[in-house]
């Protein structure tokens, strides 16, 4: 089945936007055994109409993002119409839901929003409820052009949170339904941190390529700043094989494989063992706090977050003292210790992180370069406190130093709770 | 000048990489007065055939990246010599370079590696010092197919500093040689928040549009959650007016002209005027944290962050009244103002944010559904403390909810601070 995507929106090709829509689509594809061919990106306004074109001569399926906004260059919905030689109409219930979006935000609506509600002739609406922006599925038989087989038309909106949840609720289950796969066949995710890409190839890639024999698993990578998703696909049994022998290889870093984050993993953990967390933060200046609120059901186990971005919040906060900053520095063991100590005590929670660290671009030294990070955790077990600290060293500027240090510490806090379950 | 874009790499299309290559090309092009037609990303191996001749048929610029490699789906080389009629030569300056790139990082030359020495007969080869596969450049001349113009062709490597690198050195001059641009075209970015897409589009629209007559200045947009981005395109002095229409109508939600992002233009503004910053986060959960400390200087302005996510921390660390909550719930406009005021004297900062809310899919009621948030803002100004909350409504799911809220509160600091400047 050959598919294509084309993905419209002028600032994809102005440098402002990162073209996010052809990786998520193209991973979400591959889950249904589909390879996506070629991949479009058009500015908005004419060569839309030339795109669609296109691709539905050569194609079975098309995907179209973006372009169907308020504005006068958003003309999917007309070029897709052009297209197939089809009027386009007003949708009824689609006018309805864009009345009933506008009242549920209390904006008004405007004439312009109108044009949103229109749709080829023959068509099916998807639903949108996470914008104004209905999408559209124009079934095979409307796609038929000359001799070749009908081609599947999906339009879908431009706002990432938007078209993903379209995609899962509309899209997928309509694919699942025109193709022919092994009922098992599909595509495990494993998730794994503090383990890099040439290290899993160099020690375990050859063992899985090998699981199997003649049937394929295709075996795939994908490296983000302090996370490695292992991707396996093929049949169950060998999904199945593969995942557990990655898993014994690297159970310190092993996080889940049920698609589930970093953040999601420890704060499930968390309510399941009925334990509560306590989060310090300075140079993660509150970003493991939001990556753990991030997950619903969060308050059931985190309570305090500590962004103590200065000596004197610290101390004020914390109880971390005068002297132990003026003699180890705040970026040290010893401080990181004290703050750890500091928010357990102070919130009465089970487990509390600290970190402490130069983020960068300025306020290194020799001896501290941008980069040096410590990460403190304090336990209650057995109704004694427990607290130890590592440092790090992650000079890979801002951005990256705050995903890939909140990584590590969420790491501790997940191999601290399953060493104590494994425990008793 | 019509400019296409091909980007090569099955890596591109299995979700496993982001493509960068089509916003960093897209960026570089706008400067020279080119704008991309279409970009076109496929796998490696047979289509890439199909799209170049594709784009040399209605192109008068090709930028290939990828498919430069020295495996066997590596043909971007075959293709391109086979698109022109000509054949593929071993060059022998581009043999030397390779043995001499190999000498250097110390590494054996294979066989295939040589296959990297070819270009089509009558192209250019292009130097790369980082990395072993060479660069192409088709002239024009040699790009003629049948009755259409000359089209030039550039072929780069995939890995990112070598084609930034390539761009830069080899593209670039060839480019701005071939154009002829007037000295004051460019590009103006401004970014709003507050207002979106349609209400710019049936307020402001037709106005820009007119500005300039005939002398064409291009108007576009880019929304994302909580934020607007208007983009000029044109003459200096018709993007000077059409800026200063479009912020003079919406001075409120005016965030910058200059590419900074809101958190960057608070801080910035905050260390100008040397007043220090409290954050109060429930709903939000650290989140706005989180992006103040993702500006570089930002421990100038900002020393606490609490992330008060029960009620017991509301209480024990801002000093928010039990009979408070108990009596208008945690998401009120009363407790707003108390935790924004506990967060300004604790912290003893100048300036302090709050926000409460309920950012889903649970704990909302009939009375405050999901997407309820209050947010309140404390300020010493003359001597004295002055308070005030205010109401959103955000029902758009867990991670919009807290970008969008966040948003709303960095503009309620915004324009205190600017309100500010302006009466003093």
């Amino acid at each position: 089945m050959k598919i294509e995507i084309i993905n419209t929106g002028s600032e994809l090709l102005l440098g402002s936007t990162l073209n996010t829509h052809g990786a998520w689509l193209g991973q979400r594809l591959i889950e249904v055994g589909l390879r996506v061919q070629r991949l479009i990106t058009v500015p908005d306004g004419e060569p839309i109409r030339d795109a669609i074109k296109d691709s539905i001569a050569v194609s079975d399926v098309v995907i179209v993002t973006g372009g169907l906004g308020p504005t006068s260059d958003d003309i999917t919905r007309e070029a897709t119409a052009e297209a197939l030689g089809v009027e386009l109409i007003e949708d009824e219930h689609a006018v309805r839901c864009l009345e009933a979006f506008f009242k549920k935000i209390n904006r008004p609506m405007t004439p312009s929003n109108l044009k949103q509600a229109q749709h080829p002739c023959g068509a099916d609406v998807l639903p949108n409820d996470r914008g104004t922006a209905p999408g559209v599925y124009v079934p095979p038989r409307l796609g038929t052009t000359g001799e070749k087989k009908g081609c599947a038309i999906f339009l879908l909106p431009g706002p990432p949170h938007e078209m993903h949840a379209m995609y899962d609720a509309e899209v997928a289950p309509r694919l699942r339904a025109m193709i022919d796969i092994p009922a098992d066949f599909g595509v495990t995710g494993i998730k794994f941190s503090g383990v890099g890409e040439s290290r899993f190839q160099d020690e375990l890639d050859a063992k899985l390529e090998a699981i199997g024999g003649d049937a394929k698993l295709e075996v795939g990578y994908c490296a983000r700043p302090g996370e490695l998703d292992l991707r396996l696909i093929g049949a169950e049994s060998l999904r199945e094989e593969a995942a557990q022998l990655a898993i014994d290889t690297y159970p310190e870093s092993y996080i889940s494989r049920n698609g589930d984050s970093l953040e999601k993993t420890v704060v499930d953990l968390l309510a399941k063992m009925k334990l509560k967390l306590a989060l310090v933060e300075s140079c993660t200046g509150g970003r493991i706090a939001s990556r753990v609120t991030d997950v619903s059901g969060s308050s059931k186990v985190f309570t305090h977050g500590y962004v103590t971005y200065s000596n004197e919040a610290k101390s004020q906060l914390l109880g971390v003292k005068y002297e132990t900053l003026a003699k180890y520095g705040a970026v040290s063991q010893e401080v990181a210790v004290e703050m750890a100590q500091g928010g357990l005590v102070h919130s009465k929670a089970d487990i509390a992180i600290s970190v402490t660290g130069i983020a960068g671009p300025t306020g290194g030294t020799e001896e501290k370069p941008v980069g040096t990070v410590w990460i403190g955790i304090s336990r209650i077990q057995d109704g004694e406190m427990h607290t130890s600290a590592v440092q790090k060293y992650q000079p890979q500027g801002r951005e990256v130093f705050k995903q890939v240090v909140s990584q590590a510490a969420f790491m501790l806090i997940l191999n601290s709770l399953r060493a104590k379950r494994k425990n008793s």
